[in-house]
């Protein structure tokens, strides 16, 4: 089944400890898309601007992505500039210029509102409620955010969150939006106002998915070296719903699952600028990575 | 099998951001002993002082240890204060009193030296190595440390890594003395040292163990409330090493199932205050817990 992307279409300037690109193709709905696409179809609803570069419109169309959702507006592009420290776990925001998104108020595209499967990537909650209120009753709508639109628009992001069945947030931002110390009691806090699930995302320890019910986790792929963690979280969500798409239903062993092939698909991500790596991805690579997720998670149960 | 476990034994004053205790029972020794005679004997090599409260004394006593490596000195026993941040995962030293550890020198008692499994808690190097040098061919020596000793006495410190089976060491503190931002590559620096095996401790979200040839993770242990986080290492160190002794070999598997079986001690230590919790736990709590780890650790593997 069809999964559509509410998100961002950016170029990005990025900075780490060993090496630096200017003007490379991101945005949270590209990772998510490029994520996506390795399981199902996937329709993008976002907004570029006339400077959007010729070869990264063409990638888009040629991933045959259903790109009927993605408006040109006058102006340029939005544009991203971050640093990262040497952890390669935290960063600093260089620059947002918000350009043609600063006015985005999506319009679906007509069919786009039955489409099953819905991810509202990280952008303005206003403009992920916009397109909400477009849809019909989707089987399954995540949501992703940041800590910008906790401290800036706490309320709209809370609606968006009491309509969605299920929560992306990194362990930071939830201890933020909760203000509970305890993760679990943070998740807890976040599932009484309506989700059914939520990925708490742990940068390269990992992510766990909490429900009312359980409890699951998948640690975070061991990499010799992380290139760029830009996109990281953006793509997790697209392989995790990318594979719930793709099977078309959603229990608890689906979602754990998903889980892991959401942590298999960001460690492919960082390892390269933009969507240099994750965009070459194949099934068999999927599938290989997935196996030693296993080889590395199992252990032996009591005898 | 035996365990000899070479630390400190010592009184603590902890603060958190939601409760206080003075002068509590502490040390890497009592933790890691209290943790490892869940699984096997321990023989317990330390030094305390003529203030060394009595009932502290009696619990050492009767939980059984052998307590003939443990001296009796001249003056105030160890102690340490330290206050949590908010997170729980961070803390300050507000104190460290060394007292007569400032000059321990242990001498082991005969027939410790033959002991199968050894290990070297937190403390001074230079006495890791004098216990060391005391001892004909452990089967296993587990070394810990901390940031003091990478930044006040690296070669000593380098030293007794070089005579180590297995290193623990906290992330942040791996990044530290080997210079080297990557996890993965981190951890192969420090295994080019000599130690067969390294485990990555890495708080909450748990601890990663390396070999040559393989890698293992084990999740931390999802808690509603974490009382106090001190002795969550030396507690996993004890149960690990505890478990490995109980068995008596060392195999890949049993690696990773000791791994867990340090999680889940850990998870228990950090429930309360000193050993209050952890001196309790059952063997039937163990088995319970551990039967959680696998139920959110693993997943299904691919058709």
């Amino acid at each position: 089944m069809s999964l559509l992307i509410v998100g961002t279409v950016a170029t990005d300037d990025i900075v780490t400890p060993f090496a630096s690109v200017e003007g490379v193709l991101g945005g949270s709905a590209v990772y998510a898309a490029t994520a996506g696409s390795l399981y199902c179809p996937v329709q993008i609803v976002g907004v570029i601007g006339e400077d959007f570069p010729e070869s990264y419109l063409a990638y888009l169309q040629e991933r045959e992505f259903d790109l009927e959702g993605l408006e040109v507006q006058a102006g340029k592009t939005f544009h991203w500039a971050g640093k990262y420290h040497f952890d390669m776990n935290t960063r600093d925001t260089l620059a947002t210029e918000l350009n043609v998104l600063a006015s985005f108020d999506p319009t679906l595209p007509a069919g786009y509102g039955s489409t099953p499967y819905v991810f509202l990537a990280n952008v303005d909650p206003v403009v992920q409620l916009r397109a909400l209120d477009q849809m019909k009753k989707p089987r399954m709508t995540v949501l992703d955010t940041m800590n910008y639109w906790i401290e800036t628009q706490r309320e709209d992001l809370t609606a968006v969150v009491r309509r969605t069945d299920l929560v992306m947030i990194n362990d930071e931002e939830l201890r933020q939006y909760t203000q509970e110390h305890s993760l679990l009691r943070a998740a807890r806090a976040m599932l009484a106002l309506g989700p059914r699930a939520l990925i708490v995302k742990k940068g390269e320890h990992g992510a766990a998915l909490v429900t009312q019910e359980g409890y699951y986790y998948a640690p975070g792929y061991p990499l010799e070296d992380v290139v760029d963690p830009t996109g990281a979280g953006d793509s997790f969500a697209g392989g995790f719903l990318g594979y719930i798409a793709q099977q078309g239903h959603v229990s608890a062993r689906e979602l754990h699952r998903a889980l892991i092939h959401g942590s298999v698909v960001a460690s492919f991500t960082v390892e390269a600028f933009s969507i240099d790596r994750l965009k070459d991805v194949t099934a068999a690579d999927i599938r290989a990575r997935y196996r030693e997720f296993a080889a590395f998670t199992h252990f032996e149960s009591l005898d």
